[in-house]
């Protein structure tokens, strides 16, 4: 249960933003820019950062949400994603998405970690200024999403296929979709 | 010097802000709509728990920054900042104040980490369903904001005088002001 009294039916951060809709709005704005926005970084590499992050920050119901969307992005490919998430100095990603992926890792511990080093390696693989920002910012904004979502005590589904459905919607529509609030899996509130 | 080339004489979260400013509006949205906007917490206390979190991130230039705009807005209480950084359960803030800020500490570390015991004592001393999500969201926020000042290697400001200045200014002004990204202190780029 919840440790506030959320809508029903609305599983991980909708409830919250079904909840608090002022603050919902500029949330989903910086969403959209990040992850759909004008970019050199495609919106499967941007998800794969966000599930990265998610997934170190231990947060269920983002990872499995932005792994699905990242899969879909990628014709389905959600093996590369668990191989991504356990190690992805390993997974058929380019050096440049890798390098990115240290600085995420380092900036979801603390922004403190990163080194000119990283940057270094990053930049050796072709990241722009831009890359490296957007980068550091999607990591950044993670460790807010994911720590709303469990700060708050919401729940999850246990079904793999809400998370099917909620990454092919996200993966087609983005994060301003006007139907965006409609529920999804109700076994358990 | 910042991992990334960012308008000079701009310092923390300004430089990142003035480098992106597709994404500095969803934020600066989002930073005056729960530092500011209507609620039932004061905006001290909600910079105190901004405050806090960025403390406890080890974030020199925002736990600056927000301690001088807390204090501000707090007829220049600049020792009871200190006193809230270093203990606040010892602290001359309000029961429900204290409950709030061991959640925002939670939050700061994990989110798993907020226990129904955490939520029942805010709740004991008065503390509604929206002061928790408030405070759960704010402290999230500065997770994301401390991360992109520290993970771009932002310079701060040395000059205690900067701060001052920056405190009065968004303690009077918030978040939104249409003269915030002039330049404040030069002593280091």
């Amino acid at each position: 249960m919840a440790h506030i009294k959320l809508p029903e039916g609305f599983p991980g951060i909708r409830g919250p933003l079904m909840f608090s809709p002022a603050t919902a709005k500029p949330l989903r704005e910086l969403a959209e820019i990040l992850m759909r926005g004008p970019n050199t970084l495609s919106p499967a590499e941007r998800e794969i950062i966000g599930t990265y992050v998610s997934s170190q920050n231990d947060c269920y119901y983002c990872q499995t949400c932005h792994g699905s969307t990242a899969a879909h992005l990628l014709d389905m490919n959600f093996q590369l994603i668990d191989e991504i998430k356990r190690d992805f100095e390993k997974a058929a990603i380019s050096e440049k998405l890798k390098a990115l992926l240290v600085i995420a890792g380092k900036v979801q511990q603390s922004g403190k970690l990163v080194t000119s080093e990283d940057i270094a390696r990053a930049r050796q693989h072709g990241a722009t200024d831009m890359e490296i920002h957007d980068t550091v910012l999607i990591a950044a904004s993670f460790c807010l999403f994911n720590r709303y979502v469990d700060g708050l005590g919401t729940w999850a589904p246990s079904d793999p296929e809400v998370y099917r459905a909620i990454g092919e919607m996200t993966a087609k529509e983005g994060y301003l979709r006007p139907g965006g609030e409609k529920q999804i899996g109700q076994e358990n509130s």
